[in-house]
């Protein structure tokens, strides 16, 4: 059967190149067929694997540059029930598309805020008057683009040979070690493996409430890789914690840090244990 | 002599109201006189204070729902010598601002990142189709806004009486429980309170590298009322730790734990020990 994966779209995103390294890992090792279904957002690409629409979902989580990225974090909270199949690590390197002759020319630059915001020094320094306009993916607007010859949007080269768009600039990213971490999630088992990554709020106004959590992996020497805090949307001051720890969760003394954790926590979600496939430089520009 | 007070502008910002707070404070404990000057970015207004054109800096930190500040964080780290005065929380309530009669005229939104992402349900709502423009502040295009008939922007009701523009919709934030945290920072030594806010770095790959400064704290019994991580621009994994501990630092046994974390981290960065100001509920919309 074929396996159906939903990314980030339309054609041509970061996340799609991720979700083909994943199509490109499963092919080689267990001869599985894949189809990609881009969505036009993160939220909605995940509600289609939660809702059985998919049975894979392929979204950022992180970027070296500019850190986590709240809707994934946000959504995959809400949503019960997925696991991490697999994370992917994909080298970024942004280009600014537009059939505009001169830089001169731009007044407006489209892309997802991360995209933006990784390319903040760049877009201060060359084009400090144009307009930002934020989109729900880097190539959004891209099939459109050719009808605004004063606008410029910042996406890959492969974007830009797929949707046939000069490229005006490259790189423009602020950081040339710019990399972005992606989940695999499905609602299946996760496999295991070397990361284990858990979502956890703690009681409200309780002294020593953050201490407690973060003191079970310490007594067992778990080293933690990560830790983001989002808002729970309830009150200033109040937070989600989302941890990775570097320790497989089907070994048993894991289980027990994360059995002891429960009673630390006022609700806790393991989104599983798996491992980090990193994807060659070249990966995205071919 | 008159306090400079420094502060995202152009005037109207919810960073400004913040500014209004402190000086209230000020002139009602000391008899301080105290004159705004607004900074058209974050960056600017915290390098302001660092290279001694004005005494004081308003920014804004956090927001109950849609979390961290990257710019103010990321700035902060890279000035050295900073310290809080003062933790100022002000309630957030978003209206959009536009001289169009109605809502379906509207085709472009603009706002500050994050005022756009607080009512990113709203605008999927009621503006699906209306393209979304970052800008520097919520103030930034308000003084342009008139000439624009089919544009929206989203500030504050205070915005709006100051730059005389019609609320079209009010309010318009997705949560209504809507809070921001802004610091005042200056050189001065901070006044020691209720709070201490630290950032650090650990040894790249060292495991348990987070683990032992956390656990610095836990020995002690110091809560940790707030943990955010940032990259550190140089590799994926590698994070900048934001803390807050609900501790002052000018008591021995604060002082003692921070002089121990000093060993178990790479560099070392301590913000300051302040209390923190809540303002009344009706302040932002006076």
């Amino acid at each position: 059967m074929t396996l159906l994966i939903a990314h980030l779209g339309p054609p041509g995103t970061y996340t799609e190149a991720a979700a083909l390294a994943y199509v490109e890992k499963m092919a080689r090792e267990t001869g599985q067929d894949c189809l990609l279904h881009p969505y036009p957002t993160i939220a909605k690409t995940l509600q289609a694997v939660a809702q059985g629409q998919v049975q894979r979902a392929v979204v950022p989580v992180e970027n070296s540059i500019e850190g986590n990225v709240p809707m994934t974090l946000d959504t995959l909270w809400q949503l019960d029930e997925l696991q991490i199949q697999l994370a992917l690590v994909l080298p970024i390197s942004h280009a600014l598309l537009s059939t505009a002759e001169k830089l001169e020319e731009i007044q407006k630059v489209y892309s997802h805020p991360q995209a933006l915001a990784q390319c903040q020094d760049w877009l201060a320094k060359f084009l400090p008057n144009a307009q930002l306009i934020s989109t729900n993916s880097t190539t959004e607007v891209l099939k459109n683009l050719e009808r605004e010859k004063t606008a410029g949007a910042i996406s890959s080269q492969r974007a830009a040979q797929l949707y046939q768009l000069p490229i005006l600039a490259y790189p423009i990213n602020d950081y040339p070690h710019n990399y972005t971490r992606f989940w695999v999630l499905s609602l299946d088992a996760s496999p295991g493996g070397t990361h284990t990554s858990l979502g956890f709020s703690v009681p409200a106004n309780v002294p020593g409430a953050l201490v407690k959590p973060l003191q079970v992996f310490a007594n067992r020497q778990i080293n933690l890789s990560r830790i983001e805090s989002r808002p729970t949307k309830r009150s200033l001051g109040e937070y989600l914690f989302f941890i990775d720890l570097e320790a497989d969760a089907t070994q048993p003394f894991v289980q027990a840090a994360l059995e002891e954790l429960k009673i630390h926590t006022e609700t806790l979600k393991i989104f599983g244990s798996y491992s980090v496939l990193t994807a060659p430089l070249d990966f995205t520009n071919q």
